[in-house]
C-alpha cells in the first residue's frame, strides 16, 4: 500500500529506477485462458520508448520485455504474470551535477526531504522511464478488453504548447513523430520547427493529451469514491508531469446550462457526450473521452536559482538527454492508464453483477 | 472494495440513500488520544447544509450528526468512530415522475443498467445528500491536521457560470451565500440575478471552486501511483458533478516553457508555486492549490427528451427540490475531501519514515 | 486499514463499544438483487444474543437490529447495507473496579498501552458483544450463498473443557443449551452441572467449536497468501479468545503419512476429506471442515494478581455479567465468519473466472 | 488483490512458477535509509534450499537473489525492492506423468477446475518453491525489526510424524538437518531413520514446527479482524501443507481453567504465558509463540487412485524429486512469515500512534 499497486482486481505492481539494472512489474489478476506471449506487449513499449525521432530523448533503450511467470502454453493461467525489462543505457555520469542540488520543477526536492536518502541517476524512480512497465501491464490489460467486450483504447496530441492541434482521423496519428490527429502538412511542419527552437533554446515545452475508450460497457464504476471517473482522474493525474484531468466536458461545464449540459435520451441512443461516457460514476456505453495536461520537462539546459542540499544557493543545468516535450511521448502511456482502469472496473463490475449481466448488450 | 471506502489508514466507509432512514460513516484509522464531540463536526456540517439561502436546495435537514463510537469521555480511542445523520424531509412523492425514465445528465440510466435495481427517490444513493457524512469524516481528518502540523483548508467558488469571481480575500467568503472571495457588491448582486433567472427558467449552471490546504509537512504523497496529486484527483472527481481538475498551473501548463513553469528555489523558499504544492507527487511543503469543474445540475424543470424503463421515448421535467448550481454547495465538501486525502497521506509518510521526520520542519 | 473492515468484496466495517450508544456494521459489495429484510436477519442474532440461558452472561440485550440502507422495496440495491443495533443494557457501574488495573488474560492491558486511553466499559470493543454486527453481516452473506450456490453452513460444540461431545446429528444442535451435536441427555446433564459448578466457583472454561460448511462451489481461494484455509484461519482466530484453527485433519496431519492423509479420487468423488474441503488453497466441492480453540473467559470472580495503571500490585475480581464459557456461544459466530470468507473467495473468483464458470457444476 | 500480496504496509508481491524461468517478489514499503544488500538476504534463503541433506528433494537450485530496484549505494530509498531468483534446475520432463491427472492430496484438482489450465511443471505456482521469495522478504522484514527493536525470529520442529522433538535450547536447531531444538544423538538418529524408511517406502510424514518472536514492542495488532493472531493465523496456515495453527497454549486451551490460562501480572511482568503474547489482538511484549501443523507431502511414489482430466479413473504415482516432510524446511518460512506479520504491524502502529510511542519501552 505505499503505492506502487495500481487497481485492486487487476493490480500492476511496479518497480525498478531509471538507473538500476532492471524495471518491471507484476500483474496480479489477469483472467486465466488469454493466448498472450511477448509479441503481444512488445510493440505498446515500442510507441512509447525513447529514440524513435530526434523530438524525445535520445537514450537508446530497446526496452525488449520479458515474461517471467504467468503463462504457460502461451496462455495466461490465472497467476501473476511478471515482466521484465532491463536497463541498458545508462549514461550515470550525467547525472552527477544534478546530486548534490534540486532541479527546479522536479521530484528532487521532495523526495530527498521525504525519504532523506535519493537515487539520483536519471531521476531514480521519479523518471518517465518507469511508465514503460506500465504500458506494458496495459498492454495486457487492452488485449483482455479487446477480445472480451471489443473495447479500443485511443489518443492523440490535441496541443502542443500553444498550438492547438485538431482532430482530423484516427488515421493520422501514427504517420508522423507527435501522435497528432492530423494530416495538416503545414501544421506538422510548424510543431517540427517549434521543436527544434526549443531543443536550440535548451528549453521545453506542455502539451494536451486527448484519449479516448470506444466499446465500454454500460455498468463500469461505483456509485460514490471509486467512480470511473474518479478512477480515470487518479490514473492520469499519477501519469509524470500531468497537472489536469478532464473527462468529457471538463472545465467547459462551468459555463454551461443544465439544458445545454444533460445529454439527452432517444430510441438512438445519447444525443452528444458531455457527459464523456460516465454519468453517476458509471459508464453509459457511450466512448470515454478524457483530457489531459502535461507540464513543460523539468529538466532542461536554461540556467536556474536553486539551492543544494547544504542549503547553499546554486545554479542548475541539466545536460542529460531528456524530452524537450514530455508529453509527446505521453499518448499510449495514458492510452495504457485508462485500460487499467477499465479492466479493473470490469472485473469488479462481473464480482458484483455476474459475468452474464455485465456481456448483455444495453442500449446503445 | 466496493468503493464506498475512501482512504486506506484514515477510512471513510459511507452508506445510506438520500431518502432511506438515515446516512453516515465509520471512521476507521482516526489516532487516539484526539479530543473530539459533535460539537467539532456540526458546524462543518451546518456549512454545507441545504436550505441556508434561496440559491439551494429547499429541503429542511438539520443534518443533525450523532457520533456512536470511538469516543470515550471526550477522545478519540483510536477505535471505529461512527458518525449517524438521521433523514428528515423524506417527500418521496416528487420523485414519483422520474422513477420510469432517465434525467438527462444524471445516474439514473446507468444505476438502472448496472444494477437491474434503482432506489429513485431523491436520486438514492447518487444524492449529492451523500455528501454529508464526508463532510463530517473531514471536521474530524481537519481537526487532526491543524492540531498536529497546523494544516488548515480553505476554498471559494471562483467562478458562477460565465461569471468570474477573482479572490480578494478570505475574510469575504462567509459574507454571501455563494463561498464567493470578493466584497464587490455589484459583482454579488450580479451573481444574485443570474441564480435568480435561473430559478425562474427552471434551469442550471455549472460552477469553478478553488480549494487550497496551507501548512501542509514536506513528504506526503508517494512516487508512483499514490501520488498526492493523483489521490487528490480521484478524491475531487469523485465529488458530485466534478468533471474536471487542476493541481497548480494546470491545464495553462500546456503552453508554459519549462523555463517559465518550474518554480525556482532560494534560500527563502520556493519563487512561485506552479506545482500547486507538489513535485513528483510529494508535497513540497507550499500551498496545495486545486481547482475543480462542477456541471451544471441535472434535475431541471425544462422538459427533455429521454427514454423509459420500458424502452418508450419520454419527457422528464423535474419538480423535486434541487440546487440550480450545485457547485454553491461544493466548496466545504471539497475542503473536506482534501482533508481526507492529506491524513490519509500524513500517516502513511509517518508509517514509512516515522513519527519526528515527519514533525521536523523543512525549508521555507 | 486499521483492522475493522472483514473482506474484500464482501466487506463488512463493524463499529461500536458494549457500553456505547449502538453497535453495527456497514457491508459493501452485496449483490443487487437479493431479497432482504430484518426477518432475514434477526433470527442469527437471536441465536448469538446472550441472556437464553442461565450458563451465559444474563446481560438483557434484544440486539434488535436495524437495515440504515442499501435496501429499496425489500431488495438489495448494490450499495452498503448498514445495520444498528442499539445497546440496551449497559450497566457501566459494574466496571468501575476495572478501570484502573488490568484483568489477567484480557485486553485491558494491551489496549491501554496502544491507544494510551481504554473505554474500560464492558471491555469497551474488545467485548465479545461486538460480534454481534458480525453475525448480522453474516446472515446477509448466508442467504446470498444459499440462494446462489445452495451452500449451507453449521456448527456445534465438540468439547465444554475437558468433556467431550460427539457428533450425532445436525438436528440435535438447537435442542440443548450448548449447540452440542448430541441428544444424550446424561452428557447434556454432565454438561449443564459443569456449568453449574463453574458458576459457584467463579470460574470459567474453554471449548472447541466444528464448523461445516456444504455446498461449496469448486475453486475458492487463490494459490498463494489468500489461500482459502487462510483466510478462514485469519477469520477464526480473529473471534474473539480463539486460540487455534484447525482445517480438515489439522494438527492430526502431523503424525499421518501422505498414502493415509491424501484423499483419493475415483468416479464418485473424494474418498475421505482429510483436506477439509481445501487443496492448495482453493475449494475441492467437499465440505469445507474447521475447528477452533476457545479460551477460557477472562472476566471471572476468582481473585488473581495484577498491576494497576499507576504500576502497582493489584488483586482483581470480576463482578460484571459475563459468559463462564464464551464458547457457548461462539458456534453462530464462526458460522457467520466462514460465511464471511466463503462469499468474499466466491465474489472474488468470478471476478476472475466469470459467473459461469463458477456456476458450472463439478466432479461430485 | 488477486491474493499474491502480503500485507498492508510492507506488501510482499510474489511471482512465478517452480519450472518457469525465475521466481521472485516486489517489496512495497520497506522504510528508507536501512542498509541492505543481497548478503542480507542469501544467508536465509541458504537455509530454506534444496539439497542441503538427503533428508530433503535433491533438486539443485543456487537460489542467488538478485536485488533489481530500491536499494542505491547499499542502502534502501523508500522504493520497492525487487528481489529475483532464476530457476535452474528444471527437469520439467519429471512432471509429464501428472500433466494429465490428479495426485490426491494436491493442488492438481483444484487448480484445474478453478483456471481451467494448469502449470503442471513441477506443481506450477502450487511448489513450496514459491517460498523462496517469501523468505527473501522475510529477510528484509527481520533486518528491520532487529535494528528497530531488537526484534529476534526463531523456529524449530517439534514433531516429525509421531516422533516428539522437545525443546532443549536454541543452540540444537542448526546442528542437524531437522531444525530439532535437541541434542539427543538418539533421538536425531531415531528421526534419520525414519525419514531414510519413509523414502524406501516412498512415502511422507507430518510434522510440527514451532516459531517464536522475542522482542516484540507492545501494541502491535488491531482490536477486531486484523488482530495480530488473526494476521499470524493467515500467514502461516497460507504457508504450504499447514493444516492447523495454534497462539500460546493452542487446544490446551480447550480444558483450561480461566484461573488457569489467564496470564497473571505482577511488577516483573506477567507470570506465564498461555497468550501467547496477544491479548485481545494486541501483542503483550512477552515472546509470540506460535506453532504449525504441517501435513505430509502428496507427491509420493506409493501408487493411489486418482481420475483423470478426461473423467476416466487412473493410478497415480509421483517419481519427481519431492521432500519427503516438507515440514523439514518449513522452519525459515515460518520464521519469514512472522517477520512479514510483524513489520507490518509495527509500520501500522507507527501510522496509528506514532514513531515515539512505539518506541518507548512499556512494562517488562
Amino acid at each position: 500500500m505505499s503505492g506502487n499497486t495500481f487497481g485492486k482486481l487487476f493490480s500492476v505492481t511496479t518497480f525498478g529506477e531509471s538507473h538500476g539494472p532492471a524495471i518491471g512489474c507484476v500483474i496480479d489478476g489477469c483472467p486465466p485462458g488469454m493466448t498472450l506471449s511477448e509479441a503481444d506487449i512488445q510493440p505498446e513499449l515500442d510507441r512509447r520508448k525513447p529514440g524513435t525521432s530526434r523530438h524525445v530523448t535520445q537514450r537508446q533503450e530497446a526496452d525488449r520485455v520479458e515474461i517471467l511467470s504467468g503463462v504457460y502454453q502461451g496462455v495466461t493461467t490465472g497467476t501473476p504474470i511478471a515482466l521484465l525489462i532491463r536497463n541498458e543505457d545508462q549514461r550515470s555520469k550525467d547525472y552527477g551535477n544534478i546530486a548534490e542540488s534540486f532541479r527546479p520543477g522536479h521530484a528532487d526536492y521532495t523526495y530527498w526531504h521525504k525519504y532523506g536518502v535519493r537515487d539520483s541517476r536519471g531521476g531514480g524512480r521519479s523518471s518517465a522511464r518507469l511508465t514503460a512497465p506500465v504500458v506494458g501491464a496495459g498492454a495486457v490489460a487492452r488485449k483482455w478488453l479487446r477480445e472480451k467486450y471489443g473495447t479500443e483504447l485511443m489518443g492523440y496530441m490535441s496541443a502542443l504548447g500553444d498550438i492547438a492541434v485538431p482532430f482530423e482521423g484516427w488515421e493520422h496519428v501514427h504517420a508522423n513523430p507527435f501522435f497528432a490527429a492530423t494530416g495538416d502538412a503545414a501544421l506538422l511542419q510548424r510543431m517540427e520547427e517549434a521543436m527544434d527552437q526549443l531543443r536550440r533554446d535548451g528549453d521545453s515545452i506542455g502539451a494536451r493529451i486527448d484519449v479516448v475508450a470506444r466499446g465500454v460497457p454500460v455498468g463500469l464504476g461505483q456509485p460514490i469514491y471509486d467512480k470511473l471517473d474518479a478512477d480515470i482522474a487518479y490514473a492520469m493525474m499519477g501519469i509524470n508531469a500531468v497537472k489536469g484531468v478532464e473527462i468529457g466536458a471538463g472545465f467547459a461545464s462551468v459555463a454551461q446550462r443544465g439544458s445545454e449540459h444533460g445529454d439527452e435520451l432517444t430510441l438512438e441512443g445519447f444525443v452528444g457526450n458531455h457527459a464523456g461516457g460516465v454519468l453517476g460514476g458509471i459508464s453509459t456505453g457511450q466512448d470515454i473521452t478524457v483530457s489531459l495536461a502535461i507540464k513543460p520537462t523539468s529538466s532542461i539546459r536554461v540556467p536556474r536559482r536553486s539551492i543544494d542540499k547544504a542549503g547553499n544557493p546554486a545554479t542548475v543545468e541539466t545536460f542529460g538527454r531528456h524530452d524537450p516535450c514530455v508529453g509527446i511521448r505521453a499518448t499510449p502511456i495514458a492510452e495504457a492508464m485508462l485500460a487499467l482502469v477499465l479492466i479493473d472496473h470490469a472485473l469488479m463490475n462481473r464480482a458484483q453483477c455476474g459475468d452474464v449481466q455485465v456481456a448483455t448488450p444495453k442500449l446503445k
